[in-house]
């Protein structure tokens, strides 16, 4: 039986420029993203963030269309939804900012409506630490606490971050941010460190390297779904993270064997989000194309080890 | 029933520093790291390649003792063996040359000896692909011939690479020169464009994001195995190779589901190798210990896909 999912983040218009083309305005934020790929997942996803006046309305009643709870979805009348212009290089790696307006996610206090107190699986999505534990204050005891971080914040509010980390289930954050958490030269050092601050476990994020679950006494690790055309990386970390709490959210498990099938989805999900700019791609998707490129992956990582015995 | 597996490429003698020490004159080089790793898997490994009078006889022997047929080994007496002094950087990737000796290896025109020109699997090191071309020209029909090849090759003999690649059914390299070689920005991009130039598999190697296997229906993908402490990742390309090739070779096949199982022996054998300076960690090792860690690999990397609808 599906358990619900929360999530907070930003809801936010980017303007994307990628070796594959430019979209302007196309709806983003990683409570969006998150929430879509979960919500293919989980029936009961609950959306909390902030929108401006000049986020129009079908949006959300889109979002709603989907299975997505947005009783926390927030409109200031006074202020503009958040934007960022972003510009990325041929690898496709890190985006160059080109422009950023915060506007209404600027000063946002989440507030989690009543009716979304009780929430077994909370994510909070990329944000500053303080706000993250506001939302941690408001919850009422949650079975699985996900929390994303990045370099801005593990560089300006690193007392905060690691308070908060002390408090939350998983830890999830790419390669590059765990080594500069941590003061690590190796991930495996790094994911080491972090599970001593408190976490159950930590998710490591590698893009086209894939990804890492560690936990005190376990450890899995799979490549990313491969990919030759990628149209638009953004919102790929979001959607990894939707597709593992989604799947765990329908489970209503954190076994490790479920969360090793959680990696699996995120993947998955992931794997699609970067096939079109912003959304579109999840919007297009249907639960037969995951079902099908989720068995294709399966055998791609499948081998057979039982058998062989290595002497001479 | 294993096959005879020829290795052709250099012995040497290497000064390694690293940030866990320092090591000086350390038996090393592209033949040694692989005919090593190999004859874990393997009872019949070819040794081609040549070294200097400062060579020790008692370290042909030694390979003589782990069953390594030594018989294409040349004793140079009027030269040096091949020394290479290499630092690196608190992150472990790339080696900085500090003083390169080429040596008897500088001039070496392998010559292949009778008793080793029926081999059905055929490793040719990373060379000049003018000189791997000469080995391929020695041998009697192989099997299955994996090259190797590096950054330098790729700029200053494109010709003769693309030459060889032709030739040749597997293409190993690391995922950056898969990138360099076919002008790619995508790894899946750029196996494809290799497949295309003939071999009838791509090995991309990606040191601690694990490796590839691309051939023109399937695609296979495995991380690498989690290591803490990596204290020397010299001959770690060389040792992944020796496990694959060594793996294939005790079983006498190239279907896909035995490159799967090679792709895992490459993982653990190159996981060992790192583990202590040169080859000492290869010789104190116990076919138990290589037992052991594939099984652990092998869960470390199994997930159960099979029973999970998408749908919500």
């Amino acid at each position: 039986m599906p358990s619900p999912l929360l999530v907070v983040g930003s809801l936010a218009f980017d303007t994307l420029e990628t070796p594959a083309g430019h979209a302007e305005n196309e709806l983003g934020g990683s409570a969006t993203y998150f929430s879509h790929t979960a919500a293919w997942l989980s029936s009961k996803v609950r959306m909390v963030g902030v929108v401006g006046k000049d986020f129009p309305r079908r949006h959300i009643v889109e979002f709603a269309d989907r299975g997505i709870d947005v009783g926390g979805i927030r409109v200031v009348a006074s202020g503009k939804t958040f934007r960022w212009h972003g510009r990325y290089q041929k690898d496709l790696t890190d985006a160059e900012t080109v422009s950023l307006e915060l506007n209404v996610f600027g000063k946002y206090a989440p507030k989690i409506p009543r009716a979304f107190q009780k929430s077994p699986f909370v994510f909070l999505a990329n944000g500053s630490p303080v706000t993250q534990r506001t939302v941690l204050d408001q919850v009422d005891k949650p079975k699985f606490v996900l929390a994303d971080t990045m370099n801005f914040w593990i560089e300006t509010e690193h007392a905060a971050l690691m308070a908060l980390i002390q408090r939350i289930d998983g830890l999830i954050l790419n390669h590059a941010e765990l080594l500069q958490l941590s003061g690590q030269q190796n991930v495996v050092a790094g994911a080491r460190w972090a599970l001593a601050q408190g976490p159950r476990i930590v998710v490591v994020k590698k893009g086209e390297h894939g990804a890492m679950l560690f936990t005190e006494g376990d450890f899995f690790a799979l490549p990313a779904y491969p990919l030759e055309h990628i149209v638009d990386p953004t919102g790929a970390g979001d959607s990894f993270a939707g597709g593992f709490m989604g799947h765990l959210a329908r489970t209503g498990s954190t076994s490790f064997d479920e969360m090793k099938r959680a990696l699996a989805y995120g993947t998955i999900l992931a794997s699609f989000a970067v096939e079109d700019f912003g959304l579109r791609r999840l919007f297009n998707l249907t639960s037969e194309e995951i079902d099908r490129r989720v068995a294709e992956f399966a055998r791609m990582v499948s081998v057979d080890l039982a058998e062989e015995p290595a002497g001479r």
